[in-house]
């Protein structure tokens, strides 16, 4: 059995579970490999795959012997199959925040279950912490999107559109990664305004503010950067904002370590924006992993600390309605002293 | 108010139901337009939308008075606010198909509910029946569909990779209208074996079968089609199987009309090719609308008919592992006395 496997079942045994059922492809995805639709059932003694006709060769031509996970076709699942999974079972745990209400029903008929139990994220939460092969993923496409960035700022000129450069930018991920991690976000003049917006047929001018949010996946695993710069010259009315978010991005950099408190580091970025007459519109940062956005959520509302081997991001953004935008953001793993800038590109002033 | 929301109000009133709570986003999409995050409230005498920071902008720039949506960044909700939204309304319907176990138990605690009712996909089978508007942006999402096969058909050369060729699509598509509405499916020698094909780097051989799976998005509306296709000739073996496909993909469409039993229509495809020794692996047709795959799904499980303004696949498959696969699918508008194919390409052997 591979150690993430064995992981969950060493948890279920603390947590008094008998039993538990996975639905959650990203989760399924991150125990087994598999990339598919299906469901996953851990029992008492065996590791069971349910899945339909349209994936059975591929998850057969992918799984190994040591995998230990017995494959089953849906249509070959009788009812009677459904009721002796998890017969003997006191405890089964199933994803409360995955499974919607009618399927929890469905769980609770079909797999005639006594105490069908919530899980509270237990697979999430072992996912914030990354092994090596995970880390050496995330760090491949953060290189790439460092190599795309590069290449980006050579490419951009002035009468391009958002779209066109946004397209540059898929094409490039395409030909060097599994593609985007995430819709990629061109935004200039004053749609940098907008915190989350589509890339539209506005063309570059000569002087200009760009803000480019962009990610990859390699084998699964995501990146995620954004930079703001500019074309032609830095106008003086965004400089004292860009400094201010850049300083924020840096500062919480310098705090980001095992232990420290995400409350605490949230609240120094809300402070210093209030005292410059700012708000923070959204959260500074969230984990990076086979999901572009995944625990932890770096928020005030969120009052655990950090742990060696995360991957998070930071990334303030001050956004100031109809006119411009600044958002500067970094991935980066964290260790027990401080933490590793897993994106390298230039973070002052950038005219192109 | 719009024709949407105003045909919520009198469903609810018909059901019931004094408040509803849509969180779908897909569903939010269809009611108001918006293509953001948040939630719609339907209570005794407002609509509220609520939404975050990064949103509130563009919510407000796309909504008018017309309207009659009342607008809330979430930070500003109390906890009376939600208490107070639903007050003296006895059954609140909520989906039950998209909101977690977690969230369910969440939304009871928030809004202090007395009843939350389950409300069985009300939204989604509305959905089912097109309206003028959405007729035409399918339509010509097909029609973009069509053109661009035309293309691919005579772009492809032997010695193309499939990943060359979903590429090639992709910019097609992204050029012409919103992007694809899924994955492009380019799946060619013992690939086109497998129903859920992701493009890889095998190259195009002189003597070929490929088939494609394809669609784009037009105002947020899709388009689906498939079609099998030969590079040099039709292989004797191969016969037979597409011989057998187009026919039931053919039958089919002579049976789809307004009225006809989708168990039925299903049973007579599963039934000839059983008498031909083969299996049908997957469903012959899905509705096709705001999402690539919503309701109808048309397979023998369905004990519904089909209506008049349905916008539905029908797409037999044949599969033989390790060796070919063929499966054609056309899009097609339910009419009382037929159907119109919105899909118009070629359905006979194409050799190129």
């Amino acid at each position: 059995m591979n150690p993430k496997m064995q992981w969950l079942r060493n948890k279920m045994a603390s947590l008094d579970l008998q039993g538990i059922i996975i639905s959650n492809p990203i989760n399924i995805k991150y125990l087994t490999g598999l990339d598919a639709e299906g469901v996953l059932l851990i029992t008492r003694k065996e590791n069971i795959y349910i899945t339909d006709g349209r994936y059975i060769e591929y998850v057969h031509s992918t799984l190994t012997l040591f995998d230990e996970i017995i494959v089953y076709d849906i249509k070959d699942v009788s009812i009677d199959d459904y009721e002796n999974f998890f017969m003997f079972c006191e405890n089964v745990g199933f994803e409360e925040n995955y499974v919607t209400y009618a399927k929890y029903k469905e769980l609770v008929r079909k797999y005639k279950i006594n105490n069908l139990v919530e899980t509270e994220y237990i697979i999430e939460k072992q996912r914030m912490i990354k092994d090596e092969e995970e880390l050496k993923n995330i760090k491949t496409a953060c290189e790439i999107t460092d190599d795309c960035f590069s290449y980006i700022l050579s490419y951009i000129k002035p009468g391009m559109t958002e779209k066109q450069i946004a397209n540059e930018i898929d094409e490039y991920y395409k030909q060097r990664s599994d593609g985007i991690s995430f819709d990629t976000i061109v935004a200039s003049g004053e749609n940098s305004a907008k915190p989350h917006a589509v890339p539209t047929d506005r063309k570059i001018g000569k002087e200009d503010i760009i803000t480019i949010d962009m990610g990859c996946k390699y084998n699964g695993y995501c990146s995620d950067m954004t930079r703001t710069f500019f074309v032609g010259r830095v106008p003086d009315e965004i400089k004292p904002v860009y400094d201010l978010v850049l300083k924020n991005q840096k500062q919480t950099l310098d705090e980001y370590k095992d232990g420290a408190s995400i409350r605490l580091l949230s609240k120094m970025v809300v402070n210093d924006f209030r005292m410059n007459n700012y708000d923070l519109i959204h959260s500074i940062g969230h984990g990076v992993g086979l999901e572009i956005h995944e625990p932890p959520f770096i928020n005030y509302k969120n009052d655990t600390t950090l742990k060696e081997n995360m991957v998070i991001t930071s990334e303030p953004g001050i956004y100031v309605t109809g006119k411009f935008g600044v958002r500067i953001e970094d991935t980066v793993q964290i260790t027990k002293s401080g933490c590793i800038t897993l994106t390298n590109s230039e973070k002052n002033y950038i005219v192109i």
